[in-house]
């Protein structure tokens, strides 16, 4: 039986190309269970293939033919072979974190053909330190970035003896508890699992109907309004792509930047995009690359109904997008702090100033730039706004384990895109702050070095802060 | 600059799908040189990455758009990754033979994408033997499975010392020595690595003007002539197949089939076809899926330029061939070999009686069938007149190096297609017959089981020689 292809969907499978595949990725580590023995990844992997029945998102896949009149439209595969999706890997050696991040860099950069569903798991072992890793990957038009996020999140348990747990793919009875346990100030609020696509419902109809819209995200931004800015200055992140991709992950105790946070009268979340703009500062200049005035970052940010004037039938959170100057052309580091801190103040004090449907389409541009640009165009307005996206998504605070392996970090995989070359994709968990730097291997030459210059603002920023 | 793409070609890019991905592979062991050091596969692979320029027939992809007006053409590449192409991989633990398979099996299931050139190869370390492995896939519109092989084979040198020596993709001055050192009777003989295409560009014939030749062919199977057999049964090969692989290898010593042939008046190439049968029998009785008359093997034969009446460009070798009656419902081991080698003479000696163009035409058959059967159809031939397609390369018979990693065989994958769900070939490398079975994993379950079979055939046959 097939199904229609919402709007939306359908334009990320048609704007995809070979240099722009549209999926999202995570990779999860995982500690093996107390006893496990050499053949334990094995075992999770056919545990992995060992399902009742795959759940619908996981089993369609995208099909145009002659008696769907051309139309795309969503098909069940019926020759679903599930060893196709999920699959066993392993490192070469010496079996590093860098091993695993080129491994991940490579599955990262090949498109999902559409002849089958439209996701891939790859369960890796070889990590000299004995620990397990978890790579996946879901096209854009199955679900974004937060909901693969959360729908990861979703088959963990916080009972590290709980067993018989299905994985991701597997149709499950009922609704899924999905709520994460909490969720952090200044950032993505929940998002329901079982409302997979619904950030992306909001951008569908920035699609569906581009005149009113756009027409709207264009008057923001050529008013200038305190959450938005005009001027980007261009960097070589702002350039064509090509479809090789480099990722880098690493994570840092949420108490160091939360220490920082308290004792600058600042947001973790400010804290973040600080340690992002040092690093990026540092990486430019390396490359005598660093533009004169400040570069701007597209930031998603939550908002409560009220903010937003909105409530959507899953009870009243909505998102919005703040774009903030990171003071990358400043030297020091607890200036750069002061003025993201700034800029996302006034950004976030002009969100709620904003109109539902200008809050709608600062989602949509945050959400589908590769959609968007091109309408962006059609208004005249040719360079973006902005020149990266730093998304935070909180994550659970609590330890949480799938079939006894206990997660020990979790870090998301992002699209770059034309004229948009590095995402930097944050999450919380368990204490700790995951990021995940996805770029273009060529326009980002070493995109590796940005994990030092990280954690070298990190220690800039606790000098300034004087812990 | 694009340039055209031959009718065959663009017939193996067009028929390809899902289920019938067009590629063949190649699977070679080697053994590291003394000395080698835990990361020499890196060593190996960086080695294999660091070309100065790409051979062109593994820069291009196909292509086609309103500027090409809808027709295929091969382009260049302008964004050529060679890391897209070259890959280091490992295998899961325990690392034996057969977890080398299974990825090899998974590895030669996923189509290559048009928008890049159609081939990968992966350098393949974590065998617990210490031994190195590479796959390499490519596209059927740019090397037919024997050429595939002889490419294989023209970069390796019998010199163990020999150092700085390119990989098969890297552009090189001047032509290639190609000749393989020797070539046994009754196979397939040598073909020109520089004509890549050659035993193709028959088949280009075949498709190019369906009409005179494939009445040829249709002529002749309706003749009966002695090469030919129109009746083979019904088996679980000759269905529907799906997009899934299994690959299964083994080499046993060339010398103990030499030992049967000669003891019993029978030729190589009969034994290694009397193994098949044998093995397959068994398969069969353990489904309770024999049929109660033989099954008939597609064997292609080297001729010799008086034998075929043809002399090509190259020098004078065409290939043709045979039907072999397998024996398959006889009880006795002696009894199926006697008949393979009865069929096997009747059915040479049938084909040099033939003209140049029926031997052409036969020749089409086996190399196209995926794109002849729709042809033949069209002349009323329903069935295929054969239940699986075995082949005989032979290869070098002695020891060949790379870098002075030591080549310890080499197996060759390649294509099921519907109605053929298994394909046996065979090459014979330094004193050993490497046996390469291809075959989608649902329509032939436990392939592996095989090479059991196999094994205790070659025994049966041993015993039933005298030996």
């Amino acid at each position: 039986m097939a199904s229609p292809i919402d709007p939306t969907s359908a334009a990320f499978l048609l704007t995809e190309n070979r240099n722009m595949p549209m999926h999202v990725g995570g990779l999860q580590l995982f500690k093996k269970p107390e006893g496990a023995g050499r053949s334990y990844a094995r075992e999770m992997y056919e545990a992995s293939l060992d399902v009742d029945e795959i759940a619908p998102l996981f089993l369609k896949h995208p099909y145009r033919s002659a008696r769907t009149a051309g139309q795309l439209v969503w098909k069940p595969d019926d020759q679903f072979d599930i060893e196709h999706h999920v699959r066993h890997s392993a490192l070469p050696k010496p079996g590093r974190v860098r091993e695993l991040l080129e491994l991940c860099s490579r599955l990262h950069s090949t498109r999902l053909a559409w002849e089958r569903p439209l996701w891939e798991a790859h369960i890796i072992e070889g990590l000299r330190d004995g620990r397990l890793a978890m790579y996946t990957k879901t096209h854009h038009a199955l679900v974004d970035g937060i909901s693969a996020m959360r729908l990861l999140q979703s088959v963990l348990t916080t009972d590290p003896d709980k067993r018989g747990m299905p994985p991701m793919w597997a149709a499950q009875p009922g609704t899924r508890s999905s709520r994460s346990d909490d969720a952090d100030e200044g950032s993505i609020t929940d998002v329901p699992v079982h409302a997979l696509r619904s950030a992306m419902g909001i951008t569908a109809e920035a699609v569906g109907m581009p005149g009113a819209l756009v027409k709207t995200i264009s008057k923001g931004l050529r008013n200038e309004t305190s959450a938005l800015s005009l001027y980007a200055p261009r960097t070589i992140f702002n350039q064509q792509i090509t479809g090789s991709r480099r990722f880098a992950a690493q994570d840092w105790p949420v108490e160091r930047l939360r220490a920082i946070g308290k004792s600058t009268g600042t947001t973790l979340n400010d804290v973040v995009l600080a340690m992002c703009s040092g690093a990026i500062r540092t990486y430019l200049l390396e490359l005598d690359a660093l533009p004169e005035s400040t570069l701007v970052a597209m930031v998603p940010v939550g908002l409560n109904a009220k903010q937003s004037h909105l409530a959507s039938a899953e009870g009243g959170n909505a998102v919005g997008a703040v774009m903030a100057r990171l003071g990358s052309h400043l030297h020091d580091p607890a200036d750069r702090l002061k003025s993201i801190h700034a800029s996302m103040r006034d950004g976030k004090e002009g969100l709620s100033s904003m109109t539902p449907a200008q809050i709608m389409a600062m989602s949509a541009i945050g959400q589908a730039p590769a959609i968007l640009t091109p309408l962006l165009r059609m208004q005249g307005i040719v360079r973006p706004p902005y020149n990266l996206i730093i998304s935070n998504v909180p994550g659970p605070r609590s330890t949480h384990y799938w079939n006894g392996a206990e997660l020990l970090g979790t870090y998301p995989l992002s699209i770059p895109i034309n004229g948009m070359a590095l995402n930097i994709t944050c999450t919380s968990y368990d204490g700790k702050m995951c990021f995940g730097l996805t770029g273009c291997r060529r326009t980002v030459p070493h995109l590796q070095r940005l994990l030092t210059y990280l954690d070298d603002e990190l220690k800039a920023l606790e000098k300034a802060a004087g812990i």
